[in-house]
This record gives structure tokens, C-alpha cells and sequence, in this order.
């Protein structure tokens, strides 16, 4: 009798092999803002659907699917924001189902921003209301409460979680800027936890389950937290509409170009409105472009930067 | 012509008014637990429902209503934990949708337990998602991101939000007990802020409409934010099965016997598992007299702590 072994892969390992076959670090953002969607696409499931919200969760869900079926040679990854879906009701968080199930028949990994965070009996749930899902990699999380809130997102081996660090959005030093008696900064700290609270999650890249957000939009501090997280996979939202660019975030990879992929949302789902060359039934096409430039601009920046 | 205006009352201030009529200090936590929900509930589901998801969903909103029905005189509001529907799938949240609008008809308040938290347009969705339920009243959120995080969810007169200051459970300190450079700590920081932030927000109470979350495991910490953050609500959770004694809530409440709710969950909904005289079948019984006796107990408590 032969006894077969299945061993699941790290979620880490998982999306570093994806980054090398694809050789993109880019992460498309699904945040599907209803008053930017193309109005033909919007139209079209009224005309379908009497029901206002079912109108409105399948216009999402026709959008996303031609946005993914055009970034989908261009991206290792794709991030939906689930607060956008919640936003549409229970319609809209079906609608969520069937896009990470048909970003899944595409062979692309997902992750799904969601910040989840709580005590560990509640983490507990949240884990497994998300990371039991077969079409779900990852998700995003905030480590506040600290190691027992954050233990529950790791316990499946093939599932990753991304702890925010230090936020992109313009108030994000409140709180993580807060110098603490040793003269570090909450942000490192909370980095230096992240790393340690990762050590028992490693993959066989080296590289930890548990990886950290860090917004481009604060190249310092990305360049900063790298050399005082080896071995955390970063997460590098900020790209684009909010302001980082490729250079900022060259400093966010390790030495062999890995390490960390950079989301944009806005920037490439709705680049259609940022160029007059694109008709609105191209909006697809713009999306694909723009994830293809991205993916070439921040690859030409680590080259530059790893020099 | 008479012109009517009708203003909106704050949340905080309906918030008072509902304490005062009920003279209960305490928020029953909807947390419900699969494995502690009585056996008979669920089989009943199951015969009337072949669907599995279907049949857990309709099990946790029999157990939800029967538990309303007899907590709703001695509680102000409840406190659904949104992790334990999420977990359920869609049917799950329908279920939640149902409880909501069930403990409204009921006239009570309903505080939904989600630690929202995400950078201002995405916590904007957030908001919209949970604050536009006319069913929902007041939101939990995690203020990691700073003010522009926060802001979003203060948008609607009549609705509230509660930020984590200090949770209650046992690795809260690992971020929230570092010392700064002024001597003070995180949690003292992420006070202060969360009283500044609610100012503009106040009620014609003094209170605002941004409250905050402090474990009732922290009596210590509990009693020094008090002081602190005058015109700030306190959602004190961890009471019961978590730890926290009615002694130890006592000094979060301010000298009129106002400013804090102190939420339980198992120790209320699941009482008749505390006790061989209750019948499974007295499970709602049970809780209603856990709820009466909590409220008792924290009454008397801060009657003998104000002297």
C-alpha cells in the first residue's frame, strides 16, 4: 500500500513562484467604486435586472470579470477591498464570491483586503469565515490587540495574512508615529513584532506566512522597515491615485527583486479616465495596459535601485 | 405653513435616555458560538431545512430571538459580533440582517461588533455599509489608521462608533502597553486622541458620538483612561466569562452612574450551561435572568464604588 503525503505549499512559496512565472510584483486592486465604473456597464444590468442592488452586484461582477481577464498576464495577485462589496449588501458580497472563484479558474492568487482584527476566540471566526474559503489566499489584517489576535489568521499552512505596519494614508502617524522611550517609532515596533510573531510560519523560501503592510507612500519608512524585517513578505499598497511611484517602492524588495508586491486599485481598474485615448468600452484594455506599464516601471526600478 | 425640522439626536444622547429608562448599564454580546448553541435548536433547523448553511443560519436566528425576547428589559443594547455571521457565509449575514431588525422592533440599540478600520475612502464604504442600516445604531472600529480612518464612521448624526483604546484580551499590551517618551503608553495616546477626535461630535449629554473600547481585564488601566477621557463612552467588554468582575467596571463609569456600557456575551446567552437547574430548553430563561443579575450586580457596584 502506498501511503501519499500531501503537502501543502506555504501561501508564501505559493506567490513567489506566481511573481517568477509572471515576472510581475504588482497586486490589482478590486475596489470597485460604483461612480467610477464605465456607465454602459452599469446601464446593461439595470436593463437586466429590475432589482436595484442585484443591478448593481452584477454590474460589479461583469466589470471585474473583463478587468481580470485582461491583468490576469500581468499580475501574480489580486486584492478585492471587501468594504466595497459590503457597501452593496448581501448581493454584493456574492458578487464577491464569484469574482475570487473566477480569479481562481484564472490561476491567479487572491487576497482579500479586510483588516479583520479581535481577540482570538472572534479571530478564530473571522479566520475561518475567510481563509476556509478554497478561492481565498490571504487577507489582510490589524495587529492591535496583538499576538493572540493574529495567531488564529496562520493556522492554515497554505493561507497567508498581511499585518498593517505602517498605514499609507496621510494620518497614519497618529499612532504609529509615536516615538516610545528606546527612540523607535511605533511602526517599528510593530514591525519588529510582526517579524517575530512570523518566525514559526516560514516557507521554504525563507520568507514568513505572515507579512507586513507598508504604504509607498512612505518610502523612508519602506526602506527603513526592510532592513529590520528580512524575511517578511511586504505588501505595498499606495501606488498610483495616492501618490507612490515606482522609485519609492524599489527599496521595498530584497536583493533578488522578491520580498514584496505593490498594490495599485484606482490607478488601474479605472485608468480608462485617466486617457483621453480610451473609449469607455476599453476600459478593460486600459486596465490591462496600465497593469503592464506598472509591472514593467516598478521591475525597471529595483533593477535600477539593486544596480 | 409650518415648516417642521426634525432633528436627528445624537446616538449618544438616545443612548443615555435608553439607560436611564431601563436602568441597565450593560450590552448583551450576540456571539453565537455553534458549539454552544442548545442541541434542539439546532435539530430543529435541520428538519425543517435540508440546506446545511440554511439550516445553521435559521438555528442562530431562533436562538437570537428567543434570547431578545427575554434580555430586552434588562439591557439598554446589543452587541452582535459580525465574526460569527460572516462565518456562516451569506445566510449567515441574512441571519444578522434578521437580528437586527428584530432587536429594533424590540426597541433596542444595536452596536455592531466589526473593528472596521481602513484608510478614509475605503472606511467611507465601510460606514455606508453598516451605519446607512436603519437597524444599526453604533459600529465598533479599530483607529489604527489615525483620524482619517476614523472620521468616516462620525459622518451620521444619529449613528455612533467606538474605537479601540485598550482591548481586553491577554496580549493587548504587546502594542498598547509600549512607553513612550513622555512616560505615557499607547493605549494613553490612543485615549487622548480618540477625546480629541470626538469633540466636534457631542451630544447634548456632554458625551460624544466617537465612545471607546476598554477591557473590563484592565481595571487598573480602566479607572487611569476614566479619568482621562471625560465626555467619552466607555464599551467595556471582558465581563464574565473573559474575567472582569462588576468591581472591576465600577471606575469606568462617571459620578452620575453614566459613560459606559459593560458588554457580556457567553456569560449571558450561554448562562444555562453555568447552571444544572436550567433545562437546555431554558437557555432564553437563562439569559434573561444572567442579564437581570449582571445588571443588579453592576448597579450595586457603582453605587458602593461612588459612595
Amino acid at each position: 500500500m502506498i501511503i501519499e503525503v500531501i503537502r501543502l505549499k506555504s501561501f508564501v512559496d505559493k506567490l513567489i513562484n506566481k511573481i517568477k512565472k509572471t515576472d510581475s510584483r504588482i497586486c490589482v486592486g478590486l475596489d470597485p467604486h460604483l461612480d467610477l465604473i464605465p456607465e454602459y456597464i452599469l446601464n446593461n444590468a439595470r436593463e437586466k435586472y429590475s432589482d436595484h442592488d442585484k443591478a448593481i452586484a452584477m454590474a460589479v461582477l461583469d466589470f471585474n470579470k473583463k478587468i481580470i481577464d485582461e491583468v490576469v498576464e500581468h499580475t501574480a495577485i489580486i486584492k478585492p477591498q471587501i468594504a466595497f462589496y459590503e457597501k452593496i449588501g448581501l448581493k454584493g458580497l456574492k458578487t464577491l464570491e464569484k469574482t475570487v472563484e473566477y480569479a481562481k479558474e484564472k490561476g491567479l492568487l487572491v487576497l482579500l483586503d479586510a483588516k479583520r482584527n479581535d481577540i482570538g476566540s472572534t479571530a478564530g471566526a473571522y479566520a475561518e469565515a475567510h481563509l476556509k474559503n478554497e478561492n481565498i489566499d490571504a487577507i489582510t489584517i490589524n495587529p492591535y490587540f496583538g499576538l493572540d489576535g493574529v495567531k488564529p489568521f496562520l493556522q492554515y499552512k497554505n493561507k497567508g495574512a498581511f499585518a498593517l505596519v505602517r498605514t499609507s494614508n496621510k494620518s497614519a502617524g497618529d499612532i504609529q508615529d509615536i516615538e516610545s522611550k528606546d527612540g523607535k517609532k511605533i511602526y517599528e515596533h510593530m514591525g519588529q513584532l510582526v517579524k517575530k510573531w512570523g518566525n514559526n510560519y516560514k516557507g521554504d523560501s525563507g520568507y514568513s506566512n505572515l507579512g507586513a503592510v507598508i504604504g509607498a507612500t512612505y518610502p523612508q519608512e519602506l526602506k527603513k522597515l526592510r532592513s529590520l524585517m528580512p524575511g517578511v513578505f511586504f505588501l505595498i499598497p499606495g501606488y498610483g491615485a495616492q501618490g507612490g511611484g515606482a522609485d519609492d517602492v524599489a527599496s521595498g524588495f530584497d536583493k533578488e527583486g522578491l520580498g514584496a508586491i505593490v498594490n495599485s486599485a484606482r490607478g488601474i481598474i479605472f485608468a480608462y479616465r485617466n486617457d483621453n485615448k480610451y473609449k469607455e468600452k476599453e476600459f478593460a484594455i486600459a486596465a490591462g495596459e496600465a497593469a503592464k506599464n506598472m509591472k514593467e516601471e516598478v521591475n525597471k526600478a529595483i533593477t535600477k535601485f539593486n544596480g
